[in-house]
């Protein structure tokens, strides 16, 4: 069957029993495809019928779920033609439209009136570890130590530590960063270089508030690539230029000339893994200099890596001032920790501090001065020393288990880091029923066209293993296994 | 002498020393005020000579900062005219022209260029308490107890938590919150009305992204009034509409019909402190619904009042959904926390959570859960208590001390609230005397009019007392007394 849509619309979400619940995906997911322009003004909308049969699913779903766009105006239908997507940015407002007053209301903002992706995938206190992305281990993390340098960061001698901060951030965190990062990742700065922010998320937000001129910044993302990166992209109102990614990582030389800011995942591609070859750094870095572009590298796992000497970073590779390094805590410590930071070259470090002090001004004092003394004092190295040890014995058995016990459906995509594994279909024909029993056995992991912006990617599936041990490994692909066998 | 700007022109900043410090602070000043349109574009600027004229500075100077302003594109100059004011909506992207490398770049985007205010007023560890507006008391916060719960909201035993969260904030803090404001402010509400945020600012940057459409939405906002907020909207795109504030509050009958969103800080004006009387709520509440307008009621400092009954919460008499109320922690426990929270009706309550997702995700978990239990364990409410009453004798100590003290040139202004006092000048002709006095004896007493946008602005000066002791206001302002009489 031919797809209606290019890119996958996926019916597995949480409350989606009976029609209400798929209808609502429906329209969430179309509407995400029109903010993120996925589906770009003016283009055609499939007939409902033909999407019903496509996806077998009730017509009246897809009904409902096109009504919905239309009454909230994402898409304008004209007598005896079939029905378009608007041109959000000349809409006009539409006050005597019909409207779902819980979804949308005209005193919002048009490009917040329906949220893209929210408070639909969190973790709630009932969740279980599994093969979940991105989610590293927490169990071996010094919490002793790390409770005693909160306690001591809450030093009532200091009036200062009380008050409002630096929008760069503590002084002595930059510093334990940038001692960090020179190395374990051979970046070249000091504590002047360094911005912390709220998790490696608000770091590229800030930096598209601060690179992007609504309406006209082409940004390039690869392709599949990281969702919640495009949508703060597309919320600075970038045009997002998809670009595809294969065993070297970005396809360099499918970038489009006028691109002004590029973003990628070099040490470690999310979420296929790929590594990007030196030959395509070396090129990235000459579009950069040749166009005028900015790169943004997003290192966020690369303290775990396995392989023989690393690549190295494009900051480190870079002579130009072009590469903004955005790391990130949330993988060698924990998420909810939620510190990351910006290495960012002269020219930009003052605007991102303003965007910073704009966003919220600075960060807990106390969180980043604990942090700052446990990097400092050798515990962040102890400790990612440690876990790379063990991520690297389950990294080990993961791959095992999928070339052991999966190996009729998978074919591992080659990788050297991080904390999760992905693996390309070898008959995309067995993907959806692979992908519905991996949902059962292997839960947490995904399918790489949730990742995905464009129709002819193909297909796979990644495996988390930060938050599960070897035996849980090789017993979820073994259940997997036997349950395709059946 | 005649001002030749309609705002204030501060010389006495941080590294100011030289021609060279007198340039930049020239310079930051006047793109501050083209930035938030203080100068509008195509307004002449004053011949370099008068600027020197009126603030006794070197020509030099203003021709350093005026070319620097040329350079940047913030003014643009015609042969045989004098310099205006750029458009900077339409401004062309200018490869040509001269620029200082440090302050632009044209990668960046163009509100960005140059940060309108940053990184100059910060606590640095070196800091001393005084008369500085909006910072607390800290010595008598019990850090033992905080301890105690901060370290046992770091339980292994909780995967989730150490995970990715809910970007509307931790349930539990949620559910503390609603306690809180239901109880302390009349504010009705449940958890589920909660967001949290990093800090009021986030709140007012994520409400100005939310309800800000680019170049057409119009925001009122109090003048004088509280210039971060100012900056959140500007950097949304919103245009920004100066409404005089008088001793009931905002003047709601100078409204322009066509504003989206009202900013009032209604329990304790920022930084008259002036209470809004009810009369001024109601018909607020009025314009609202009306005209289809949004109020962000930002309640700083609401916990501590000193009055009698206090006038409810502009949430409190909304019957239209149509205030977002904005509180923090900032003020009742210490800024550098970095915890605020909007009580959001439930048509903003999605698109809410979604843009703090994009902006990041979520703040620190930990310090969530503890901040939870230290208000469901009543140490809030306790704290508080204890705080209003040593407040109460600061502001007592304060009022009688102007009164007593600096009689000939002040009158306090009538407040009810908060941590800070304003006080008018009985002779304006005095005001820059007094406040260069003010700046040596009553060091971070500020002038109300570092708060305006109007030139016309009633001058006077406003003194903290949250972090100084009743002996150290007896002392400041004695001292000031004796300066003045010398």
């Amino acid at each position: 069957m031919e797809p209606v849509f290019e890119f996958p619309i996926d019916f597995a979400g949480i409350g989606t029993s009976g029609q209400t619940g798929r209808t609502r995906l429906l329209h969430e997911q179309l509407r995400a495809a029109i903010l993120d322009q996925r589906l770009r003004p003016g283009v055609e909308l499939p007939s409902t019928r033909r999407v019903a049969t496509a996806y077998g699913i009730a017509r009246n779903t897809v009904i409902a779920a096109y009504d919905l766009l239309v009454a909230e105006g994402y898409v304008v239908t004209h007598a005896g033609a079939k029905a378009t997507v608007a041109d959000l940015g000349a809409r006009p407002a539409n006050k005597t439209a019909r409207r779902s007053p819980r979804l949308e209301d005209d005193r919002l903002s048009p490009q917040w009136r329906l949220p893209a992706w929210t408070t639909t995938r969190y973790a709630a206190d009932t969740w279980t570890p599994g093969f979940q992305l991105g989610t590293p281990e927490h169990r071996y993390f010094p919490f002793d130590i790390w409770r005693r340098l909160l306690t001591r960061a809450f030093n009532p001698r200091r009036p200062a530590s009380f008050g409002y901060q630096d929008p760069h951030g503590r002084p002595l965190l930059r510093t334990a960063i940038a001692q960090h990062v020179s190395f374990a990742r051979a970046v070249a700065c000091s504590a002047d270089d360094v911005i912390v922010t709220s998790g490696a998320q608000q770091a590229f937000d800030l930096l598209a508030r601060m690179l992007v001129t609504p309406g006209r910044t082409k940004v390039a993302v690869e392709d599949p690539g990281y969702p919640p990166l495009r949508t703060a992209m597309a919320a600075a109102g970038a045009q997002l230029v998809s670009v595809p990614v294969d065993d070297e990582g970005l396809c360099v030389d499918q970038l489009p000339n006028d691109v002004r800011v590029v973003y990628v995942t070099p040490s470690h591609q999310f979420p296929t893994g790929a590594a990007m070859s030196l030959q395509r750094r070396a090129a990235l870095l000459a579009f950069a200099r040749a166009r005028g572009a900015v790169i943004i590298e997003d290192d966020y796992d690369g303290e775990f890596r396995y392989g023989n000497r690393p690549l190295d970073a494009l900051q480190t590779l870079d002579r130009d001032a072009c590469v903004l390094y955005v790391g990130t805590f949330s993988k060698s410590l924990f998420p909810s920790l939620r510190i990351g930071y910006v290495v960012a070259p002269a020219w930009a470090r003052e605007a991102l501090a303003a965007v910073k002090q704009c966003a919220d001004t600075t960060g807990n004092t106390q969180v980043q001065d604990a942090l700052a003394q446990f990097i400092l004092d050798g515990h962040l190295a102890r400790y990612v020393r440690k876990m790379r040890k063990l991520y690297a014995g389950r990294r080990a058995t993961m791959l095992d288990g999928i070339q052991r016990e999966l190996h009729p459906w998978l074919e591992p995509i080659p990788s050297e880091a991080g904390i999760h594994l992905s693996a390309r279909f070898k008959d995309t024909a067995n993907a959806s029923l692979f992908i519905a029993k991996a949902r059962q056995h292997t839960p947490g992991a995904l399918p790489l066209s949730n990742f995905a912006m464009a129709r002819d990617y193909a297909e796979g599936i990644a495996f988390g293993f930060g938050c599960i041990d070897e035996a849980g490994i090789r017993d979820g692909l073994q259940k997997l296994r036997r349950s395709l066998r059946r």
